[in-house]
């Protein structure tokens, strides 16, 4: 039998937490019999919500830990202090290499720290990016998206670096062939742009090992214009931020729309279903949570208010980030370019 | 009589022209008695557009111009060399006083670097924004985005400036009083967002002339959190090309959703009329065009794809712009900050 793929799962963390971090990770298991969880939280917490579920108990253990690191703490200060935390023991079973892969919906600056402080950067990496998958009309149905909150005021070559990430993300995990790298920017002719990505756009396009394709305009982002779509951490925000909000205040007005008339009431109940199953996939949470790439292990970032949906994707991506060695092909990409 | 709001009127700028700018204009003239428009453009096309029309001809008056500035021409240069385009002559006669206002859809660019060279900023005003009316569930169903393609890498000082001038246009342009002020970030504590943010964000806190209500997240934005949103220009771009972009993609899927089964094609039939509705809310050229704010005289940029009713909307909106004495008011606001 092959080696079973180790994944922490903060069981604590986020909006939902223990009840549907423990059943997503249990749905995860018993979708696939090639990963371990490795629940990490109160143990009694846990326990409970666990004697619900039937599954292979060689595939789940529990890891307790007596404290939670709440979202609204200075993340710097609580990976310092708060080192019997789920999140804490869980990125220290990363570290270790008991586990290869760590999943939480907790507090995004917490695991963003402790992910570079505990687990620690490959060699060469200047900065690791967020980089959430994003709904956008391309035959695989999704963006990268990166990087997306990691890092604000990034610097030319950090962006470089997110391009080659993404690219070995976007290929290996995804299964996108040749992807396709886009720089977010206000027009798409070279010369547009802010100070940032002036300097960014010709070292992405003297890079040897990216297939570049210029400039991309948020507009054209959700249709689809790139499979890799490089920014700074404060517009990645910005941009998967609309989606929500565009996304939602559409859908509001589209129900208020259909129940105005006697007759679009009628219309609406035939369209339901329908309309249900293609909005799903314009759904984020369909896609599990942001990897936070370039550690020296997975760390994955799931929203707050993540439901089992979203905590078993999440685990599940683990398997191929894992089986296809993404930590070593990031390796040799970043240490090529300083060859 | 009162006296006349004299608009300038780009007859040759933006895909669909001279037809949907003429046509715009004879329509905002037949509208409202206040508006007299000058449309600026190569005489023959003009008049040819005209004679489809009937109108009050004290209202409207041909100004010809031999050339036009194209849309991938390098703006300063464009500016510079065609003294006898449309967008030169028409900002000379805001700039002599012949006109109130210039209404363009043409080259962006030339519009900007043209309405500051050629008309001039209001005394002690930075940087002028571009700052277009965004589509938010608010109960006038707008907020302004400021800036939004003007002035990329902007300072803090220049936001400052854009809160309150935005304050000024949407208090009385927009009828909205008291207008919340938020600035763009990446969470909503005072500690998160990129040094321009921090940088920015106790000199709002201490402006006292604007209603500040802090950061506003993307996400809430369509939603209606604040009714004037600043950021810098490469932030706002992307924004306000992600409300085209998640929006169009959206449209697309509901309408393959409805025609994805036979029971959803007869639904859509009787949800369209009260859909279409609702929808238009949400369309961008509903609201006209996006004033360039603090130069001596109005200048509104509209879509490139204009059609008429985007270039009457804008003509319109020329007339609380004048009456309401904007730019005193701005001038007012911008020198007391400097006492």
């Amino acid at each position: 039998m092959a080696e079973l793929v180790n994944v922490a799962v903060d069981a604590m963390g986020g909006d939902n937490a223990p009840a549907e971090t423990v059943k997503g990770a249990v749905e995860a298991v018993n979708a696939d019999g090639r990963v371990k969880v490795f629940l990490v939280g109160h143990k009694t917490a846990v326990l409970e919500e666990l004697k619900k579920y039937q599954y292979n108990p060689e595939q789940v253990e529990v890891v307790h830990a007596e404290e939670v690191i709440e979202m609204a703490e200075p993340p710097v200060m609580a990976i310092r202090k708060k080192k019997d935390s789920s999140i804490v023991k869980a990125l220290y079973l990363v570290k270790d290499g008991s586990c290869d892969a760590f999943v939480s919906a907790g507090s995004t600056g917490a695991v963003l720290v402790g992910g570079q402080v505990i687990v620690g950067r490959i060699k060469g990496v200047e900065r690791p990016p967020l980089a959430p998958l994003i709904p956008t009309d391309t035959p695989k149905g999704v963006s990268l998206l990166i990087d997306c909150g990691a890092n604000v005021d990034a610097r030319a070559s950090h962006l470089v670096q997110f391009a080659k990430m993404g690219s070995v993300y976007m290929e290996h995990v995804m299964g996108v062939k040749n992807p396709r790298v886009g720089i977010v920017n206000i027009g798409a002719e070279e010369e547009k742009g802010n100070a940032l990505v002036k300097e960014t756009f010709p070292l992405l396009k003297n890079c040897p090992d990216i297939n570049f394709i210029g400039s991309v305009e948020a507009r054209d982002i959700p249709g689809g214009a790139a499979d890799v779509v490089v920014c700074e951490a404060f517009v990645g925000n910005v941009i998967l931020k609309m989606y929500e909000g565009v996304g939602g205040v559409m859908l509001k007005k589209i129900k208020g729309g259909m129940m105005s008339t006697f007759r679009s009431k009628i219309g609406a109940l035939l369209v339901k279903p329908a309309l249900k199953n293609t909005l799903k996939a314009f759904d984020t949470e369909q896609y599990g949570g942001a990897p936070l790439l370039g550690l020296k292990g997975l760390v994955v970032k799931t929203h707050g208010s993540s439901k089992a949906v979203e905590i078993k994707n999440s685990i599940l991506q683990c398997i191929a980030f894992k089986e296809q060695r993404i930590n070593e092909k990031i390796r040799e990409k970043i240490i090529l370019e300083e060859v």
